[in-house]
């Protein structure tokens, strides 16, 4: 790393960054659209959760107002639960509205009931247009355990969303309708996680 | 959605239920380890760095001290960079050690100087055992570039990283040396990404 580059080099190194940067301020300009958009997170790997909480916290940055309505997970002390709460509840509503995994509640009515409270506290907050971004946090669990019909919730966000919130919904097994219709899809991939080694869920990285 | 559960499948339901509980808290109760990290975020998708500041505000929730220090992409006005050096100045440093995407800066010896500079602050931040999580922001880049050596960080890591850190690295195209030595690595896989539209990054969503 440390061996000297020569005049010739440097200059060499200039041109060819010059020539880069011109073919990508052209690609670039052609990039001018803003829109609201519809954002899933889906696949095994981590960072589907964490990803849509650093958007959220890039929000209230840029002094955006947003909200966040977690699902399914609903009984954890989460880093996210109290940095949101204890400091930006001005800036974004936090609601918790899952009552926990479906294996810790084993009550298949509540957790219909907690699913329909939290999309309807959804709606309201994606219907209020101050907010930027709302973020939708396992949603996609939500969906995959037939607790919500992501056909209402796609024909909602068609018909109700104002058009420059941005939508974030994460969990793994995005139904597919969802992400057809949705504008950035990243898949998250798990190429190795320390569950496997005996490693414990831990605060800062899981919760 | 709305259809009502008979009192028989909700028993069913339940019992059900009940064994996945008793089945994963066995599993649960084998993972007891607790450790210090190497994570790593990589792949063409969005949610790299998003993940990695998302981790970083759950540590804050949890008041870990903990550190950032962004490469390459030096000169943003970023909703991370202002939330943190507004707000948390106390429990979380942040350093900005890029100068900018190299095809900006068009000055390779500026760029080795700033990956340098960069990684002699990490160390630093690293080894003060003080911090909980430090985020080496987009550094893959600069292994990428050859601006850093992957190998020379790996054997820092092994011997001065405290054994309760978490490291977390982003940026795509990771090194293999840094995905067999690292704990948990996701592959962020780009699905659909709205730049294909003609949409611009967006703060909030891309910064």
């Amino acid at each position: 790393m440390s061996a000297a580059i020569t005049p010739e080099e440097a200059a060499r190194h200039s041109a060819k960054m010059a020539k880069i940067k011109a073919a990508r301020d052209r690609m670039m300009a052609t990039k001018t659209g803003e829109k609201g958009l519809i954002i899933v997170h889906t696949g095994p790997g981590k960072g589907k959760s964490s990803s849509g909480f650093g958007m959220i916290m890039r929000c209230i940055g840029h002094d955006m107002p947003c909200a966040v309505v977690q699902f399914i997970k609903g009984t954890w002390d989460t880093g996210e639960r109290r940095i949101l709460t204890r400091h930006f509840a001005d800036l974004c509503q936090f609601h918790m509205m899952g009552e926990g995994f479906t294996w810790e509640t084993q009550d298949r009515e509540r957790d219909l009931a907690a699913a329909a409270a939290g999309w309807a506290k959804a709606r309201d907050l994606i219907r209020d247009d101050r907010n930027r971004m709302v973020l939708l946090d396992e949603i996609n669990i939500a969906f995959r355990l037939g607790l919500l019909d992501p056909i209402e919730v796609l024909e909602f966000l068609a018909e109700e969303k104002p058009a420059m919130t941005h939508v974030v919904l994460t969990g793994r097994n995005a139904p597919d309708a969802l992400i057809e219709a949705a504008d950035l899809v990243t898949e998250m991939g798990a190429v190795k996680h320390p569950f496997r080694d005996g490693v414990k869920a831990q605060p800062g990285v899981e919760f």
